[in-house]
């Protein structure tokens, strides 16, 4: 079972905007490549018709930024499994600047999404996370969240 | 004194993703849009050297979603100043779907951002709101932050 | 029978890059959002099941860069159909920065898309243009494109 | 002397569209992020101030797309120096698919960036390369053009 992923980014010159430091919007696509890699660790593609056969629609999503990244930083993205629910999952992101000494957090995110099956006339309803997919995840320690 | 300002974006391709509808990260952009032209509408533009002279880096950004947005649907993004402190700005951002009757609000975002100069040496630092911005600025009232 | 269509987009915060200037990839997206508009005045959205059908993947996407384009400028994409074939559309694009006076021509865009249907296997094939949405569609006099 | 880097990217959930493929307009972000990792293999960042010192916006961008990239396709984009002229440097990019067995090209771009030195009233103005950096920098044998 597992509760955490760490992914690394480097900051593109396209994340970043006119003030010079990577734009607040790009956080969020990052928190979603350290999801999307959480679940191939777990061997299954978030997308994959062959694989869990249900989307992850967003409910939540959340940031605080501490300091700014900068075009060429490098970024670690370490996902925790803050809690796990029949139909939903919630997760913590840290932001850790791997190019600096020691690597600090300059930003933490939180993201809740829902488990859902496509209905016959094409909208989204919530359902249980399959049980073979729910078995490989489980909550972070208590510490690792804080 | 100015509390609110409202704007209307219509979903572009680009800001759909493979299902098929607006990607959560776009949300974050449309907040900016109707922070940026509330400013304007206040007679400064946000990044004008001539205008505030100052900087507002984001520290938190949040945005709940209810129902989805589609490609070509016009969604309204109506912000509401929620709290105006010394150093800092909090807005409220409900998002209204237009092409549906009644219009429902599809998400609601929030926004605080922290009033900054530049110091000389290029690092950013916590000021007082410039006078005369601060006074054309109120909260919005309490029943509209509902 | 239409040949022409025009657009005006403010250049967003999220639209500029460290170079304090709109980055090169949003001409593109700027592109299309005339392109979505322009079928949208035959009465046609371009992904409507109801509308046309049919897809229209990109072969090939050019621009011309002359004068930057920066925060807030407002600029006008005019788009021209320069080319219609039985399976095909090309179109240019002149961007002019309106908030100058007299209105330069600061960019200029190229864009040939193939008119598609979606295979059983789900795979892509060229397909000939409707007739009912050919026949709303002619190209522009030379001299415009000059 | 360099006339070529290599860099995988695997595309990203917020890259698609929802026409279920990768939005052209982040081919472009690519060939970007081939373009600065080939600098930063000669040594230099293409934005520090300790660097060259000059800037490298883009004159002329094109793509030519041949098939759909995929989430979580892996793709290599190859950067090869196309010509190398006192002022200006233009670049191909090569697409390929790596999870494909062979991998093919998917596409191909081209880009010409010319360098410049800010003025004193802000404005960019062509420059020479800097003749340290140009020493490093060669043009690609031509049967790899092909």
């Amino acid at each position: 079972m597992a509760y955490q992923f760490k992914t690394i980014r480097r900051v593109e010159f396209s994340d970043t905007d006119m003030a010079g430091i990577m734009h607040y919007s790009n956080y969020f696509r990052f928190m979603e490549t350290a999801e999307h890699g959480f679940f191939r660790s777990l061997g299954v593609s978030i997308a994959s018709p062959g694989g869990a056969g249900v989307g992850w629609p967003r409910v939540r999503a959340a940031c605080d930024f501490r300091l700014p990244l900068h075009f060429e930083d490098e970024v670690e993205i370490h996902l925790l499994v803050r809690e796990k629910r029949s139909k939903s999952l919630s997760y913590v992101f840290k932001f850790r600047k791997l190019n600096d000494a020691p690597a600090g957090e300059v930003a933490r995110g939180a993201l809740t999404v829902v488990c859902v099956t496509q209905q016959p006339d094409g909208t989204m309803k919530a359902c249980s996370i399959p049980q073979w997919l729910s078995e490989k995840i489980q909550t972070a320690p208590p510490e690792m969240l804080a």
